[in-house]
């Protein structure tokens, strides 16, 4: 008999030795729900009773619409430790990928956030297997819906001494989509072996080191490939828990920094910049936090420097995707550079590291050769192990996206001669010039570090001779007179060689952003492409 | 495809991430032999080779008979990358045990330290598998032993470039014998996935927290189940190990924590006892070491606290067996204990702490009930987890040892209310007295405490009317004046209630140890027997 490898050992872990420490929860008049695991534990047993009640069990799939709270993460271990597949759905995507994704999925029941019942309530006609929705509070208000129940209720019909079943590791128990920036939304397919292993990875000294000392603030949503596994990582090892709750602004965010006492915070990288700029405005005491989790987009230097030296905030890298459940892997200051300053310690850590351990890369040319280490030549990524997925949920698009077992990440990076990676641009994004390859990220941050801009994007701009020429688009920081062409060329001169120097420089008020906040260089491509119609400003 | 777990996945991490850190090895001459992972590595492949040219292949028993050597830590990757199963024999039993375990397990090559050979050629007659003999070094004066090579030249023989095969992660790849006190040893076999997993716990921020930034020292035998799993631990980190050598002193130890700045080291509890009182002697900078992990034994409240007041080591407990790859318990301090003081860490360290993620434990009574976490009534403790034996390796008495997939440990603890365990004895070693039970491990701990008492052991001494009552030996410290009975008996008296006192105090010599250096208490159970039938002293 081979032990089975499923979150419900880390559930039945902090039920039987840490029942006394708490979890926080901001609700949406801002006050603050608290419990304790001894709570949480009984309710997710009473919970996952009620919905094998409902009829649901083994490899059957509960979505969720919902912000960071408490009962969204009852639902993070009740749907799992019952067999059944917690599929967490992006608030933020177009109706029409909501319903596609819920009807992909083949969802039979629905939690959904009071806030969001209006989103639900537009696309109920089109949703063709989920038969309940349970709103997560009183249900009031949601009388457009089928089969509605309030979570309270629908809480109460289950029995806590509800003991679970045995379960295979290698069984599905989470789903998550990518949001593509063309075509459907795909999904990936979480086993309990992969988000069991996920945890453990995370809690070892080397990557986030997540401890019962800690207070976890995953501000990251959940909603967002498993809130990075904070979730988890705090069952796993008993840390105390806050969760931002319903629209959290990065006031809300110091707010509980200082008043829980907050040790480790993971948001993405615009949420970390609100935060500093926030903490200029109202300082908060940040003294309990040993680190800011940064992710989603490339972190700037000059961010780091400041947290750092303003705060004595250390900013977390790392690297995954939905498709790596999501880290695949983290930075990581070597015992050697210990001592080296904080200026070495921000080098490392603006880079996105090693593997964690158990997931093997490879970063590949054009011509599928590794690329040297010498942190110049650039390539593809491409990951496996035991959490990264090795197809997409019943798509025909798994043929492009995996390799014999291998993820191929459409990152491109290079390799540092200590084996860390530093990603330069998605392979969508790169610029190609004359045959030659020019990094868009790599532009975006030195513009970014001009005290007049606010925000930089570079995209490719069609060129009769080159094929593809950089072209930026900037926005004004505040207060600040617009940068001249001639500045911004002679600034990023500095440090790049002349043919990667942007063909044009088009000061804007805003740039354009998806549906889940993340720059949309498509559209910013088809302006360049205009532009290029055009000819000569 | 599921990503399988073994070995190879950590060894191919420190090659690829870690080759410019150290393993230090002390030699026969005392000197230091030191080499970095790239060539650890590169000599690991070529040792797989070599082996695999002999014809050793999947599900192979290979033996050694080592010290704790930068040549064993080879063994220790390319046996179990190569798929074969790595066999380490315990150098301290007797020649018919040696002889015993070799052939029960099917060994067909051993490796052995030249200081040993001379135990080898004893036994190699009785040897029925064992093909081949590797000297740790030159091989030369292994004369008696039948197709004996030099371990140089054996090595010199495989390609570095050797690629693994792929293996199954259930596939056996270690094993080790439990020294049984009576009968021939019982053989533990370890999977990949199970070492894998327990290497992954000892790096988890809240058990042993294994880094990187970590100078490993293992002093515990690389021959006593996998030396704890540190040099699994050393490899999947990157983590500078340093190797005791041959026959390491307490001075030998403590020179290399100051030379090499350990920070973390393990021993058994007489060693960090002799480790203690040469420090006095010889007082060695200390202050790199962060954690001092004893075990084998309980370790004396008295010992941890001077460990912590006078050199700021934290003593690290935890609780584990042959039978669990060893660890399946750690002490950890508790967020709400980290402002109590050093007492109170005391008080925790000195418990056998809670299950390492994965592992389930539970302590039953006599009628098969869990305990009450009042920390008074005790039971015996069963653990079961995916690191956990599940048999004896052919081996009748596994029907004993195991129940239901959980294997009966035999020892005897009490739970308290955070869940934690603390041993209170051996199930045999419990003294029955008038239907209750007595624990010789807690008078043993007070007794030891006494300023004139060095050692002490405590045994049941047949009785007419009680069934058992407590005998105890005493060892009187160096230069104090034996203890008198009356003495005793009120020391004990202000911790323990009337019936748990001793009722005979023998002042002795030495105690009886058994061949690996544990305290021989059925050799005590029969002077006690023989002083029952001799009446009153």
């Amino acid at each position: 008999m081979v032990m089975q490898l499923n979150l419900r050992a880390f559930f039945e872990r902090v039920e039987a030795y840490f029942p006394e420490k708490e979890i926080v929860s901001r609700q949406a008049d801002g006050t603050l729900f608290r419990y304790r695991y001894a709570d949480y534990c009984r309710r997710v047993r009473q919970l996952a009773d009620a919905l094998r009640r409902l009829g649901i069990g083994p490899g059957d799939k509960v979505a969720t619409l919902g912000w960071n709270t408490y009962r969204h993460m009852e639902l993070y271990f009740a749907v799992p430790c019952l067999g059944a597949v917690l599929h967490t759905v992006n608030i933020r995507l177009s109706d029409d990928h909501i319903a596609y994704i819920l009807n992909h999925a083949e969802d039979v029941a629905l939690f959904v956030d009071p806030d969001l019942v209006p989103t639900l309530e537009r696309i109920a006609p089109q949703l063709r297997t989920v038969r309940h929705f349970i709103v997560l509070d009183d249900g009031a208000g949601a009388a457009a819906l089928p089969e509605v129940r309030a979570y309270e209720d629908f809480l109460a019909q289950g029995d806590a001494a509800f003991a679970y079943p045995v379960l295979d590791e290698n069984m599905p128990c989470g789903m998550c989509f990518t949001s593509a920036t063309t075509g459907d939304p795909k999904g990936v397919s979480y086993t309990q072996r992969g988000l069991y292993l996920h945890t453990l990875a995370l809690c070892m000294a080397d990557s986030l080191a997540v401890s019962e000392h800690d207070t976890l603030l995953p501000v990251v949503p959940m909603f967002h490939v498993n809130s990075w596994g904070l979730p988890y990582a705090a069952v796993a090892t008993g840390a105390k828990v806050v969760l931002p709750g319903p629209q959290p602004t990065a006031a809300d965010i110091l707010d509980l920094i200082e008043s829980e006492r907050v040790t480790f915070c993971a948001a993405a990288v615009t949420v970390g910049v609100q935060m500093y700029a926030q903490q200029r405005e109202r300082r908060r005491d940040l003294g309990s936090l040993r680190g800011l989790m940064l992710g989603g987009s490339a972190t700037p230097r000059a961010l780091m420097r400041r947290y750092l030296e303003d705060y004595g905030v250390h900013i977390y890298t790392a690297w995954g995707a939905t498709e790596a459940a999501p880290l695949a892997t983290i930075t990581h200051v070597r015992q050697a550079l210990l001592s080296a300053g904080p200026e070495a310690e921000i080098e490392v850590r603006a880079r996105q590291g090693i593997p964690l351990p158990g997931i093997e890369l490879k970063v590949l040319d054009a011509q599928g050769q590794p690329v040297p280490r010498d942190d110049e030549h650039a390539g593809e990524v491409y990951v496996r192990g035991p959490w990264v997925a090795t197809e997409y949920y019943r798509d025909a698009r798994s043929r492009d996206g995996f390799v014999d077992g291998w993820w191929k990440s459409g990152d491109i990076a290079t390799v540092g001669p200590d084996g860390s990676i530093r990603l330069v641009d998605r392979a969508k994004d790169l610029i190609k010039s004359g045959g030659e390859w020019i990094s868009s990220v790599d532009l975006e941050n030195e513009l970014m570090a001009h005290p007049a801009v606010a925000e930089a994007a570079v995209v490719a701009m069609p060129d009769a001779r080159w094929q593809e020429r950089p072209i930026a688009f900037i926005v004004t920081a505040p207060g600040a007179q617009p940068p001249s062409e001639e500045d911004l060329r002679q600034w990023l001169a500095r440090r790049f060689v002349k043919w990667w120097l942007p063909d044009r420089f088009v000061v804007t008020d805003a740039l354009p952003k998806t549906g889940v906040g993340k720059l949309d260089k498509r559209r910013l491509r088809e302006r360049a492409a205009e532009l290029a119609v055009a000819g000569p400003a």
